[in-house]
């Protein structure tokens, strides 16, 4: 199941560890706090339940949120690289 | 139709702008750079557009993603408010 994960976390160090996490879990890191990648449903829970672990009381919002097949295939995208590169891209995945 | 819309955006201004664009298409601002809510596959398209003018050739990634009545029911969610209101939510909405 296609999963895309966010989250705003304040805590620098909890946000680094969030995000070896994620890796951890094999998802792909496609913006700053962005995640996207592949999960089963109980995969799914225990990534959160050991961020909500990693997390404590310190503050922070991190939404997992699967996507079908059919959304997954009809997500818009902007993509401008950096000017080095200077591609600029819009299209329908 | 329920949306997600992400960006990473570099460029200060037109971060700024890109929010308040979102703001005027009725979304709610869920974290720093996440947005939700509900959105016709025209209006959608029509508001990425308008994103991908405003960006330019500036670096930049947005995505914006609809969610289907399923998923959405499915997401999980950890939200850790400030420390004052100390509340620890984990829910599956």
């Amino acid at each position: 199941m296609n999963v895309f994960l966010i989250y705003d976390i304040t805590h620098d160090q909890t946000r680094t560890k969030v995000a070896d996490l994620c890796l951890d879990y094999g998802l792909d890191r496609i913006q700053y706090s962005a995640f996207e990648g592949k999960l089963k449903r109980t995969h799914q829970e225990e990534l959160m339940l050991k961020i909500k672990k990693l997390l404590g009381k310190k503050q922070g919002d991190v939404r997992l949120i699967q996507i079908c097949h059919d959304d997954w295939e009809k997500q818009l995208l902007i993509k401008n690289l950096a000017p080095a590169e200077s591609k600029v891209v819009i299209e329908e995945t």
